[in-house]
């Protein structure tokens, strides 16, 4: 099956990335350690792992194993490498609606910085006061993809899409309460946006909304 | 029991309503049947009738027995006696996102006016292209009730609730497909609406929505 | 954008509010010392801003920078400047239905007197015993906006609604359990309430509640 | 198996039911020529059939059969034979909320009869207006048993437990629109009813509904 | 409104019930100081009350301020006074399917015994084992009601009912797992019951359960 | 990809399958104009096509080009060639609780016998009735796969399931009403079976039930 | 408001769309007639317009105003002008699982054709079969952006998108039965995809899966 | 009833089940002290029991009465016995998607092999990398039963399905977040699988997994 060439992702620059929520500090200090021993003589150009919601006892485990890691408490990730590659493609910009959308929005940052994009991160420009969005019109333009995360009414997607021609990544997260669900009624909206041009991940994904936005924006390959 | 009162609201100009959904055309007869033999030297002033959700089957039963009734055959809706009151109190306000939300919207603005209101309707406003909305904006800040219908994302009435400081009643439609469930998504997203001053109703409740956005703007009691 | 004129709510006296769920002590700490920056020579007439959903860690954390502010635990509210302003336009109604609803309740009517409405509280008028909700029917007649407060069957604004002919804005509560799924069979209930004139906010949404019960009894702009 | 007494429920007088919704008009026609020949000599004391939501199309197929079969098309129900046993026991009363859901009470109502009680039928007492119901205490008091059928909001059925001390039986309705999602929400209403003493059926379960009362107004085995 | 007569239970011997969840013990020990109060020199015949889903430190409140309080911990129940009155009417039967049920179980057995039923209790007949409740038939048919409490996939409450004549109350349970969605597979399945005569109520609520048998089984009024 | 050997089920007897609904009659025609045309010569052993889920329409439209196929009308079924293979391996026995689950049930029985089993069927042996089916215990210990087909509360596989020891395949129907939700009752009845040895496959998958058991029932390979 | 360019995405090639599902005949004739008018001399380069969700009915209004449009009756989609534009950016390829899903795929092939991409169409790769994707994983690896539709298990842009490093637009569709609820089984099954890199829109949204990945696919800005 | 013959799976080799869950370890204690007792001269050859889903602390309390219990801490499983039966029958195969579902999987795979068969675990072959489960190919091949755990999208069962002819049990695990709402994706995807072979059982619910694959690999009767 060789063929299949599983590493061709990684080649073209793609991090690879380790999910820690339900692994345990011990487990995630092998995973660590393997990782470590591997690249024992400096990791290959390229070769980068993320290390996606690890909570305070997770991260201080890896930590442990890579003390050069980077370590974004904030949105729960860890890099090492520590540094990004340097940005090739477009520019992915992150939109978030509110400040408890930001640990989203910052993982969906850093994941698409990782995977080699720059990137720029707009925050706290939900529908309530639209003056605030239509303020940042120019940045949002300037971008070969933009990742928006929204939670609540989970509106803000939809605006966006209608102001711009570049795709747009939805991330619905779950802020809010009551008739919310836990993000389903943000996620819902966004499969409905009216505007074409939306493709929506899961709920708190943004790990995912910042993989797919840079593939998105990458160097087309030829 | 009399001194429950149930007689207040038709006294002060309300309208009975008759939902014809579910009513055999024969069982409509017999109600405006009745009604006209009720009122056989003339409708009191201020007794109104509305029938709603009426089809054109049910509408021809009910024209058959009251000819000089008024027919909105779009809004499914039918007035007898069919003059409006003399509008009171302050302005109602309808927007509609799309073409398709145009009947629920017809529904929701001729009930508001057979309650007493002077209403305006405003169309094709949906935030996929948020320059029609705000185009519309000083209309808006005239109301002194706004009733916004939309399907699909159901975002309207947030964005249009941060524009303006009078109280938006929200109608969602059953108008989308798939993920829209029937109007559920719209319904959702319009009960998580990030901007307070939101009050929603019952999916494609055009005559709940006009009928609170009538009390709404009411003259005051006294 | 200025034309937008997103400062027109403030001027008309209605506070801002500050959702305090899921920001941490140390970010309300520094919204609360922005605030007290701002207004270093006195907040200005009507400007007041209501922290909501504070529990007790957060209410330290706000109550430390500004310590005049008004703290209501049930309501999980605080204002500052703690005086509500000298109320204006018609009176605002709360019901609620069990005293577990009360929390709710009691942020719905707070909510409702700092935006600048007279309020009253009437509590534990569940529909199991119907003479205690007749029994305040007086009350509920003077109003001019009623919010009713409900969790489990949530049929208290339907028949509150039926009594008077003022606007009611329900709120359902998540008190309740098994089929209740967290206020939602409250929430369905309201939205299809037999008698019109109910607008629904989202489950526990007493500040909702109370915000759009104060637009609704507010003077009337001219 | 003989010992497991399978036949006891139809010595009691309780009638056999048959669904018709899903058989074609053939079998329905078999069944009934199968039941006239196994009672060819006179059917015994007691011993009933119940047809249960038969349409136009399946009920002229029984008749065909059973020409002097009693056919009630609102209930869309027939009985053979036609003649209901002398009532015993305690009274039934079926009260309904709309007229809408006047086809499921007459179900009820009907299923009762030939479950051998009396029966009293209560129509159009729905919430938004109280008076209504409170107007008919004096009969909901004197049953043994209460049915009480309601689309919508289901309320009714919470607001007639807490005025009586016999058991009330809940039939939720499909009547209503957009979030009854079919009779969902008034089904959860019953189900969160406040009063205790509310036992629920099925969503239009009017035969289970009069059945269940005919059981618990049963005259007591000894 | 005095003629609403909502004493009428208290006087038939129901006793009045305090629903603990949600409640802090400081509002719990007010609650029973006042009832003390109220009984100072005795309770009268027939009044008792109940509190129920007190967990211990709850109950712990409560028994502090009535200290000869009865108190079940698995039931979560505690009755004062303490004595059931004397049985009158039916029997009560109680059977559950297995001992993760037992505790509604016991709610609904102590409810239906403090309303004045005589009760038996059976337990773990779960339908997996057949044999185990076909052993138990005479027991359930010597009952006036039952109550079935099941959890899973709730299918005890039909079973029973096609093997007895008396009515069935069924209790769903949140015991199970996964797909049992906290109760709700167990609720639609009794809600679907092929066997007619069932009626069922909240999800785990074992005090509703009692109490509709109990009225179910009470001495006929006259 | 040669060696994923896709071909592997069908040379040990296993026919294809083709799913008609959804399809046109003209589609349906093509289809079986090509498979005719590949065994112009006669098809080779075991090399059977079922064409399931078949209105009359679509039925006509295979017979049309295939006119010796067998066609069962009440299971939507066809079969070309006609004739099912000799059966070998264990008895497959299909039990379903309703007369209106037969369709589904029939479909599972010819499918089960097209890919080489020996089938009985066992009708009408619902829960409501336990006699029924411990009157059939002998035939279903005689299965070495048994697939149970019920609607409504879905109860009858976990009540079959305690009886034997052979593996049990549980079909849902969507045969019910109200809060059936269109056979969802009946899948979680049976995903929350409280004896073990159930496997669930779709709502109204006959088909896909009379395959598992077939393969469970299959001659072990060597 | 001019400054909002909302021409922008016109002038870049895009087509604008017109969603007939819910538009009566008539007015979907005004619609095209307006059109013609606004066009009369010859469409400027770049402007086209899609007729989408439209049946034979409201296909036979089109045609009869703009005899020249063209017409894909099973992807129910008109394009008028009927030339697509010369194809510009990447390839899209568009990917379906089964032959059901077909017309959902030829919606989403015609939409990225006419909004300026080169498109290839892969049909019938079920994973079912995983030969017959693994066969095309070549075509799939030329794609700049791939669609992938898919119903019932809606496994396959999974798979797909751990084959590539092109970004994955998925498609749910309704086509299913039972669990597959419409659509929303196959829908959760996209938004939980282990490989990273999928983007999921509405459920049978073929028209918005073409019109993001045109946009992924398109020639970089500069 | 002692012909129902209740014994039978025991005599054949199965093993009974305590679920722990729900149970305090005060009830273990005296389940596993009767346990012991009744097998006081020595547990008879075959008579196994399993305690399934136990925490550490149930597991020590457990141990504490019959310390020669075998302990499987990820597998939250203990045996007692602690020796599984001699193996007969044909293999089961126990295929993970991912290292989060180990903990499910290792109980199938434990319970089969308790319940007399050998066994072989697959662990970390999920969809995004094809390669890794088509390397297993043979393996799977090998078996008598197949058991499938996967969380997320649950795609695997299906694909599995798809490459052997052996029965799938397919058992969805809670993996996940957002949109797998606790493993009902999952559910969905297996119920929905497009290959034919499938059987499925409760989220997380490895013990019946194992329980039903033991089944079918069981020697055959006779």
């Amino acid at each position: 099956m060789a063929e299949l060439d599983h590493d061709r992702a990684r080649r073209r620059g793609y991090a690879e990335a380790v999910f820690c929520e339900g692994k345990s500090p011990a487990q995630l200090r092998a995973i660590a350690t393997a990782l470590r021993e591997r690249h024992a003589d400096g990791a290959p150009a390229g070769a980068r792992t993320l290390f996606t919601r690890a909570d305070e006892e997770r991260a201080a485990a890896i930590l442990d194993v890579l003390p050069d890691a980077r370590h974004e408490p904030e949105a729960r990730l860890l890099a090492w490498p520590p540094e990004p590659p340097e940005p090739t493609g477009g520019l992915v910009v992150v939109a978030c609606a509110g400040t408890s959308d930001l640990p989203v929005a910052r993982e969906a940052e850093l994941t698409a910085r990782y995977l080699g994009r720059r990137t720029e991160l707009v925050v706290d420009v939900g529908i309530a006061g639209l003056h605030r969005i239509l303020a940042r019109v120019d940045t949002l333009r300037r971008a070969a993809a933009i990742v928006v995360v929204a939670g609540m009414d989970g509106a803000l997607p939809g605006v966006v899409a209608g102001l711009v021609s570049a795709p747009v990544v939805a991330v619905p997260t779950s802020v809010g309460y009551g008739a919310s669900f836990q993000g389903m009624a943000a996620l819902l909206t966004m499969l409905n946006s009216c505007a074409p041009g939306v493709g929506v991940v899961n709920i708190d994904n943004g790990y995912g909304g910042g993989h797919l936005a840079a593939q998105i924006a990458a160097p087309r390959p030829e």
